[in-house]
C-alpha cells in the first residue's frame, strides 16, 4: 500500500507556463495559426507534461498486460479463456497485431502476465501474476481489497524497471472477458447503466450479449461498489490486469512521462487511475474511440478527446501505438519547423 | 493533349477477385474478425489498387505543387501573394511542415512550380510553369482551355518521372487564394451553392468571407462552366497547381499506384481527374476531414471516407503524409500477422 501512496503524492499538475512557451512557438511557425489543429494541441499537452516548452520523444514502450476473468463462465465471450494465454504467446512470438504495429511506430512492447489462468513458460515474460484469474464476480467478489492493491503495485512496479527513460508509454491490454469486466467498472465509477455502457466485445450474438448485460446488473446489485473508491469497485467487478494498467498511469504521471490509453479496457485502467487522482487525466492522451461504447462514456468522464477513429476494437495496445505516431508528428512539428522571421516568410496581409 | 487522352484511357478498374483474396486472410488473422476496423478496410482496398492479396509499399512520394491565383487582388486571402514563393523556398530548405512530417514518416516530397508567380531559383525545384499565376477569374476565365490542359499533362509528366516505383504517393499544395479556386470549381462540378462550399481558407475574417463567397457566385454566374467537362472549369476558375494534381491523379491511377489526397485543394485536384474518370476514385484514399468545408462535399461526392479527424487546414501534404503511415500500417497487418492455424490461437467458442 505504501508504493501506492508515495506514487499517487508524487503526480504534480503539469506545467502551465512550459505550455504557454510551447503555444507561442506554435505561433512562430511557418503556418497560419491554428492550422495544424489537433497536432499544435498535442504539442502544447505535451509540453506541459514533459516541463519542457520543447518537448522531445525518443523511446517508446507499450504496456500490454493479460489477465483472466472468472465471468466467462457464465457465456458472456466469442473466445474460451484459453485464448488469453495462447495470445500471450502469440505477443511473445512477435505475431500479434501489437507487435506488428509496435514495430511499425519503433515502439518496444513489454508483455506481462497479471493474472493467466494458466502458467506461461517464457523467458521475456514478465510475471506478476496476483492470482490464476479472477472470481466469477457475479457469484462473489473478483478479488479481495490486497489483491486489487497488489495489482496496481504490480503496474506500477513494472513501470518503474521498463520504462527506462521512455517519454511515451502505452497501455494495452490482453483478457478474455474484460470487457464485461470494464463495462462493469464504467457503470459503478461513472453512474451509467449498464446497458449504455456494454458493447458486443470480441463480437457476440443478440443473446450473449443481453445475457452480459443481465449479469453486470446482477453483480451491480450485489455487491454495490462504492464509485469514488476505486480499490472498492477494483475489488467487486475489476481484473487484474486492468488494475496492473491503472498502476502503469500513475507511475507513469508521477514521472511526468506521457501515456497513451488505447481502447476500452485500458481506458477503464485509466479511469481507476483518474478516481485515485483525478490530475492523471493531464498526462493522459486518448489514442481513438473504440466501437465499444463504454468508451466513449469513460473519455467524457475524463475530458479526453481521441486523436484517432478507426473503428478499432482489437485492444492490445493497437491503437494506441498508432497514436503515439501521430502524438509523435506533433512534437516533431515544434521541435523541427521553421519560424517566420528564421525562413524569411511574410506573416499575414491583415 | 494525346497524353492526358492515352493516361485515362490507360486506367483499369481495380481488381476485385485480390481484394477478395485479402479480405479472407484478414479473417484468419490472429485477432476477432473486422476488429482492426478501417485498418483492414484500407488494406483490402490496396490489394485491388495493386492487383495484389498482399499488397506491399517499400517507397512514398509526396507532391507538393505550387501555383498564384489572380482572384488574390480582390483581397480574398489573410496572405499575399508573395507568400507563396517564400514557402516553395520553405519546403526546399526543409523548414516545413510537409518536410517534418515527411521525414516523420519516410517519405520524399517532390516540389514543382506549376505557375508560381514570379521565377523561383533552386536546383532541386521542378519548373512547369504554365503561366505566372492565374487571371483574375472574377473578370475573366483563369486560364484558356490549352494551358488547364498543359497543367495536367505537366502533372502527368511529373508523376511519370518522380514516383519512380514508389506504391503509394500523397498530393499536396501551396498556392495563396487556392481555396477560393477550389470552392468555384467545387461549386460548379457538385452542384452545391457557393456559400456551402466556402470556407476561410488560412484564417479570414467575416468581411473578407462574404466577399470571398459574392465574388465565387458571381465568377460562376459570368463564366457559367459545364460541371460534367473538367476541362472547362479548369479554364475558368482554376488553378495551375490544382490541374497538375489532378494529372497526378490520373497518372498514378494508370499506373496502379494508390493515391492519398489532402486537405480540400489536393482533393479538388481529384475531384477534376474523377470528373475525367470515375474509376479514379478507387485508387484515392482520402488522408483526412479538413476544416475547410467544402472538403467534405467532395468527398461524398466520390463516396470517400476520410482516415483522420485532425482540424488540420494548412494542405502542402501534411494530413496526406500523417495518412500514409496509417495506410502503410494497414499493409502491415495484412503482411506480417500470424494466423490462427499457425499461431495455435483458438479461432472461437461460438
Amino acid at each position: 500500500m505504501e508504493l501506492l501512496k508515495d506514487t499517487i503524492k508524487r503526480i504534480e499538475p503539469v506545467d502551465s507556463e512550459a505550455m504557454e512557451k510551447a503555444r507561442e512557438r506554435q505561433d512562430d511557425l511557418t503556418k497560419p495559426r491554428g492550422s495544424l489543429g489537433k497536432l499544435e494541441e498535442i504539442s502544447i499537452k505535451l509540453a506541459g507534461i514533459q516541463g519542457n516548452a520543447i518537448p522531445e520523444i525518443k523511446n517508446k514502450v507499450i504496456f500490454t498486460f493479460a489477465g483472466d476473468h472468472g465471468i466467462v463462465e457464465e457465456g458472456i465471450s466469442a473466445y474460451p479463456s484459453e485464448v488469453t494465454k495462447q495470445m500471450v504467446l502469440n505477443f511473445l512470438n512477435g505475431g500479434a497485431a501489437i507487435n506488428v504495429l509496435a514495430r511499425h511506430v519503433n515502439a518496444r512492447v513489454v508483455v506481462a502476465d497479471l493474472g493467466v489462468s494458466g502458467d506461461i513458460e517464457a523467458p521475456e515474460l514478465i510475471v506478476k501474476k496476483v492470482g490464476y484469474g479472477t472470481k466469477n464476480f457475479v457469484r462473489e467478489p473478483a478479488m479481495t481489497r490486497a489483491q486489487a492493491v497488489e495489482a496496481i503495485e504490480a503496474g506500477i512496479e513494472i513501470f518503474n524497471k521498463q520504462f527506462r527513460g521512455a517519454e511515451l508509454i502505452a497501455l494495452g491490454d490482453m483478457g478474455i472477458g474484460n470487457t464485461t469486466s470494464s463495462s462493469a467498472i464504467c457503470s459503478a465509477i461513472t453512474g451509467r447503466a449498464p446497458e449504455e455502457v456494454t458493447g458486443r466485445g470480441t463480437g457476440i450474438g443478440e443473446e450473449a450479449y443481453r445475457k452480459k448485460v443481465t449479469i453486470i446488473r446482477k453483480a451491480l446489485e450485489l455487491h454495490k461498489p462504492e464509485g469514488r473508491d476505486a480499490i472498492d469497485v477494483l475489488s467487486k467487478v475489476g481484473g487484474f490486469e486492468i488494475a496492473g494498467l491503472a498502476g502503469v498511469t500513475l507511475a507513469a504521471a508521477s514521472n511526468r512521462v506521457a501515456v497513451v490509453s488505447d481502447g476500452f479496457i485500458s481506458t477503464t485502467g485509466a479511469l481507476i487511475a483518474h478516481t485515485l487522482n483525478p490530475d492523471v487525466s493531464d498526462y493522459i492522451f486518448a489514442a481513438h474511440r473504440s466501437v465499444e461504447k463504454g468508451h466513449e462514456i469513460i473519455l467524457e468522464h475524463m475530458k479526453l478527446e481521441p486523436i484517432l477513429d478507426l473503428n478499432l476494437r482489437l485492444g492490445e495496445g493497437t491503437g494506441a501505438a498508432l497514436a503515439m505516431s501521430i502524438i509523435e508528428a506533433g512534437v516533431k512539428i515544434l521541435r523541427e519547423m521553421a519560424t517566420f522571421s528564421g525562413a524569411g516568410v511574410s506573416k499575414t496581409v491583415e
